[in-house]
């Protein structure tokens, strides 16, 4: 049980916060510090360490058969600002671990397994997420991010330079060998808290819409404008917002649907607002249900425009599709867990991952462990050492069957 | 009825901006290239110009009665950035028309009248309202404005004496001469537009509470927390803004209730807000219906708040008390409207103005005349040439009543 946590444990202090929080941004020193460890730690329990030219970092554990196929597992090791210790790197420590015990146990596999630290998945520096996992499938280019440039200016590709890394600093780049991918991730979510379920079985990781809705009023003076005369954007915005969490709740779960984020014009106390602009993110795991759920909750906030005589802009600007796991590997994940008497549902992710990026790859499966309180992006994620261990015994026998 | 328009057309030249706005801020060099092209123009239709030591100016029309009590009307002659022509200036034009035609056709009165431009009523340069009025009743004195400084951190002290005005200046301060004040103003709001009446005859000067309220939810998530396990501020906020907006209405006119300025908190699309604060301001003319209408308000949210089991925090931050106009002002006015045949109605000013200052100083008077669209504060303030007139009638009247 211990070395999974240790691990994270010892991780978390690489771009520790005086809060407690880890910030490694893609390709800054804590980030290539922890990278740096990551290849000794990896060499020193035995796997073959090395970068690609993204900056990827991978541990390969040798297979004694002819065929090249590679089983890959891991995660991202980076952060975002202010983050905690258990996003991404628990996937990375996971894979170290199982590694680790499989090669002790049991000796070189058939299959080539490899521990992959991605290096880049949240988008944190750069407005460019899944660096890391498109350019090592070939989903993205040098060309993808020629544009991209951080807060202070600084171009993506002259930061990876820096770093040391761009094209041919390392002689390796898309890859043609893996057959199978296996993340490991904490829920960010409170489901299998709230369900007192030991593993999360990954079946889609859900499709995603985002829309922005634009009510116009008309700004009057707060003192002088009798009720029956406003125009007003908020009154109209919040009749709106009840009425699409209302929908949401009514359509049922898996569906979300979320207002993130609102601004009142003028926003001043005085002033009744002459327009709100807000954002509405929905989330389904079936592609069809998604567009189904959208198109009424459009229609919703259009007939209140209309009921209240309001003007309404909405705009759809993103539009992510869901993405399936390989059922076959769902259904070996479940007979593991049924074995090992672990607690388990199946269940979609709610959040991204580089699971989807090579979901449209190759076969690739995701498992979720508990996160308390569902809390993420903050020092106060965390997840238990046992919690972690039983997600690390999964991927042990899982990676097993697969590659020995 | 061209000399109304025609010096209103003239004093939006001094400070105007490009897109036909007028900025005069205190003691800016355009506002006092307006103050003195006033007193030029007062002195010119036959009035005694002077200013006092805050820098409110006066053009006097001397009775020839012993006692030394004098009538005073006008406005203000400071703006808001890119303010209107109207707001402030029509009620000075509006005097200097009238002391100019009863000078003419009568000759002088028998109590001394004045016509004054207020310094200051807007705040708009340092953040005190209504300077020019407190001075020259009393309700403010230098210390009341030692600490205040403008954007650019220049006291309002040196301002006032880089524009020539201060302690001593001019040997004019607090006046004790005062016995009867009335204002012309443009509502500022559309009921008059609405109703199509000429005139507006002001009973009170609304009272005004103003509140935050503060809603405490649980940031989370927009994909990973299923609608249930919720604990969404701004569905909890919208809630309340309904209920505010519906209680109001039920409580009936001319209470108004204006959720003006709201903030979500971390207001990004992919997280639930976990808070939002947002204003409440409240207006009534009679304080203890404002009062009864402001405990309900609360009482409401609070209640919402509870039922949602959501933490709320209510501050009230500001609470001005209504201020009643004099009654025999009120009647005398509405006697005139009659007499000339002009259509007129009695309201609420749910606007602050300078005849508050004087209500509880001497017996006050305010008339409104209509406001395209009720819009103020901007360079699309207008009012009809033959509105101004009609006002400035009532006005002449009015003043022949109360000082031949």
């Amino acid at each position: 049980m211990q070395m999974t946590e240790e691990l994270i444990q010892w991780l978390g202090t690489i771009g520790s916060d005086s809060d407690g929080g880890v910030t490694r941004l893609l390709y800054t020193p804590s980030w290539k510090e922890a990278q740096e460890a990551l290849a000794a730690k990896m060499e020193s329990l035995g796997l073959q360490a090395y970068f690609d030219d993204a900056g990827n970092l991978c541990g390969r554990l040798q297979g004694t058969d002819a065929d090249c196929s590679c089983i890959l597992t891991g995660s991202h090791v980076d952060t975002v600002q202010r983050g905690g210790k258990y996003d991404g790197a628990y996937g990375i420590v996971a894979g170290i671990t199982a590694l680790s015990r499989l090669r002790e146990r049991y000796g070189a596999p058939k299959k080539s397994i490899e521990v992959v630290a991605f290096c880049e998945e949240e988008g944190s520096r750069f407005p460019y997420n899944y660096w890391g996992s498109t350019f090592m499938t070939g989903a993205a280019t040098y060309q993808d991010i020629e544009q991209a440039r951080d807060q202070k200016g600084i171009p993506f590709m002259t930061a990876m330079e820096e770093a040391g890394f761009g094209p041919g600093t390392h002689g390796r780049g898309l890859r043609e060998d893996i057959e199978t991918f296996i993340e490991l991730h904490v829920e960010q979510g409170a489901i299998l808290e709230q369900e007192q379920q030991s593993i999360g079985i990954v079946e889609q990781i859900v499709g995603l819409q985002r829309y922005t809705v634009r009510v116009q009023g008309e700004a009057n003076h707060a003192g002088t404008t009798p009720m029956v005369y406003r125009k007003d954007a908020i009154r109209t915005a919040s009749e709106m917002v009840i009425a699409i969490m209302n929908k949401t709740e009514e359509m049922g779960a898996p569906l979300v649907a979320t207002v993130g984020q609102m601004e009142l014009i003028p926003n001043t106390p005085n002033v009744i607002p002459g327009q709100v602009n807000f954002t509405i993110d929905v989330r389904h795991p079936d592609g069809s249900v998604l567009d189904g759920a959208c198109q009424q909750l459009v229609d919703t906030v259009r007939s209140i425009a209309t009921q209240q005589g309001r003007e309404v802009g909405i705009e759809r600007w993103m539009n992510v599709a869901p993405i399936a796991m390989d059922s076959a590997l769902t259904d070996a994940i479940e007979d593991i867990c049924q074995q090992q008497e672990l607690s388990y549902r199946r269940m979609p992710s709610g959040a991204g991952h580089d699971a989807q990026i090579f979901a449209s790859y190759c076969r690739t499966a995701m498992v979720f462990v508990p996160s308390r309180g569902g809390i993420s992006h903050s020092p106060l994620e965390y997840t238990e050492p046992q919690q972690l261990e039983d997600g690390v015994r999964v991927l042990t026998d899982l990676l097993y069957k697969l590659a020995y």
